[in-house]
């Protein structure tokens, strides 16, 4: 269980690390910053790459939204579900001091949002608490639906990294604007630690949004995808 | 068949919510917007993502276009077409519906496009209808070619999602200026119901057009690629 | 060999269609436009799309100097090279021609450079005869390096149109300012035909370059690559 | 041996090509510039597609670092180091005088930094030596711990490159405005030789924080990666 959990941190970090770190360090760099669209990717394969490296160990989560509804679906034990959010939130809080690090090595650094989640005023593009909860709901809700589908033993093995990590990437295309995407509370806990303020008191939504949507996904694809037989 | 049209349901859905959705939300945000490359990322991801998950299950078609040029070509029973159609424009309807209480979420939120499919005037380039109708159909046409292909027993299983969702991606990154890019009647049904009028109106050539390049493609396919023999 | 000239014909026609396409039709779109980047995509997605769907028909080639190269290497048989290249002209030309047919449906529609090749002063960002030399030269011996290592019987089966679409996007994103990037003499001629003019005069370097570097290649691969043995 | 110091050499002649060529030639280019995320696709693409390319017959490191963390690891002997490094460092330098050769071939050519690597006031964003140090270490360490993952013999045969080289791709979208991202002491070094002073004197650090961060993840990896039961 250690090496489990040494993945999960180590993930989870490196989601932060390269997603975060993408928007805080590059996204609005001046001419040729890599933008919104840049930004997408870097979270994208985050979840890509590690999940490659360590899926093999921990299974790959790197998320408690995520491990809330393979637990939900019935494919990994609810037993191990604290010490997985444990090392999660873990991993995404070193990573914002790693990244807190860095950022404020340049002369002019300011924090602004620190790549955290926020809703009304706090939301990129000015959306509201409802549409922040529609989005965070159904966005982590597709993405559970995805891992289950993709990680089912009728997929020919090793394409689930691809097509969870490009998941990732695309449901940042869509929300980035909404709620500059969470999906996943550790990494909305790690940069709200930094930001405060606002950005803590925002944060129950960015537990409970996706939390509920994954464990919606769980339901829904154990009873429509988990055993679907080729003869029905 | 029921676990077959939810598949279909919740992939066109995906298909909507995540192409016109980051159309919608993310292509013009002000200095760091994904751009058009960005949505075609978006919608190539969506089936990429989706074929992996649900492609076991229902053939991971999301689009009438597609079941059309399949059974042309053989693969699939004419019998389930009808069906498998409804299940798709209902994914879409209700996926528009779903961006609809998302968009509105903003302050400032103004309907434009929403992403419809148009030509003349209301193509994004301002391209004819005769350009607009040599598009649709060709892209549909290469689309289904790429379909048929890469789901052909001498591909190495697991990589027809990779090659059909990013063919989606290059679709969309040569042709968004000139119709928005269809190539799908479900995704234009749903867009179109809630912008109304022009949309509604010009939707005919949004089902003519591709059904019909899927058609040529599911018949050239059938003579020159389904019975090839490595050996003539 | 009628099916496998079918398959060169519409993948060389894909190429150009969704290569020279979207740098026709998308990448100066105002604001959102998909740029240098959606183009090199483009391009890299049309061979990986097609490599998928009619590679096991043809071999895939969609370009005179991939043709020539795997010969060189002694891949192909040298007997089919010529009608290869009348099958890949070919394609080219009627992708060209339909592309035409799109462009011209917009009212304010000008010609430009139409996506063909130049150099010199028709060298997108100025450079020079002697750059655009070494460029094609360059950049074509390692595209045939990466296409006759990455399809050698050591790699494992199916990767190989990716690696190969992708080093094709990846020519583009260093190239293009130099030359528009031909590294295949077929997209080069399909456009020239319609620019006419100072296109077809500079023709000759973008068949003498790629087929050079090409052949280079094949000897270098042959030596260092094709025969090597685990234990040495 | 020869023929694995000829991949090497290839392999990191192609990586300085394409990465720190697209960021020479195209990364600025007025209006349709490929920007940073430009970049970083093309530094990726060179890994993915070189690794698929030679793989089989070096490894396919391209970077001293990489070729530490696996001696560390305990993956490759470390009796080959020396000379790997050699073909590597070589390559990077003939690189960088094609690049050179390219880049001047247009009348109004400025070497600016040409893709060198550097900190404080010739870091890309003006990070602090410090923010330079810690961002080339933790990078490179994430970079050996995927590369050694992704290579281990529980991930199904294949997969590797595409993690590797959107690792790399991902670093690159995070770390560009700091260091200009080296994680590869040899392209730095290839570099810095045509830039000459500053470069030259900063050179060091992109030896030491790579090489580094790599020996680190190689001891990191062994003890937690590498002899991983899945019952435990």
């Amino acid at each position: 269980m250690f090496k489990k959990l040494c993945a999960e941190f180590l993930g989870t970090c490196w989601l932060v690390l390269g997603g975060c770190g993408s928007a805080v360090l590059a996204s609005a760099f001046p001419q040729v910053g890599i933008g919104l669209l840049g930004v997408s990717f870097a979270f994208g394969l985050t979840v890509l790459t590690m999940a490659y490296t360590v899926g093999g160990i921990s299974g790959g989560h790197f998320n408690p939204a995520v491990s809330l509804g393979l637990a939900v679906a019935g494919r990994v034990p609810a037993a191990s579900l604290v010490s997985y959010v444990i090392a999660q939130v873990a991993g995404a809080i070193i990573a914002a001091a790693v990244l807190y690090v860095i950022a404020t090595g340049k002369a002019d650094f300011q924090l602004g949002s620190f790549a955290a989640n926020g809703y009304g005023e706090h939301s990129p593009g000015g959306y509201s608490l409802t549409a922040a909860l529609v989005t965070e709901v159904v966005m982590t809700f597709f993405f559970l639906i995805i891992i289950l589908g993709s990680t089912h033993r009728r997929v020919p093995a090793g394409f689930a990294p691809i097509a969870i990590g490009l998941a990732l990437t695309l449901i940042h295309l869509v929300s980035i604007p909404v709620t500059n995407t969470s999906v996943n509370p550790a990494r909305s806990t790690g940069q709200a630690l930094f930001v405060g303020g606002w950005a803590l008191s925002q944060l129950w939504l960015f537990w409970i949004a996706p939390l509920f949507g994954a464990a919606i996904a769980g339901i829904v694809w154990k009873s429509v995808g988990e055993e679907f037989r080729p003869v029905d």
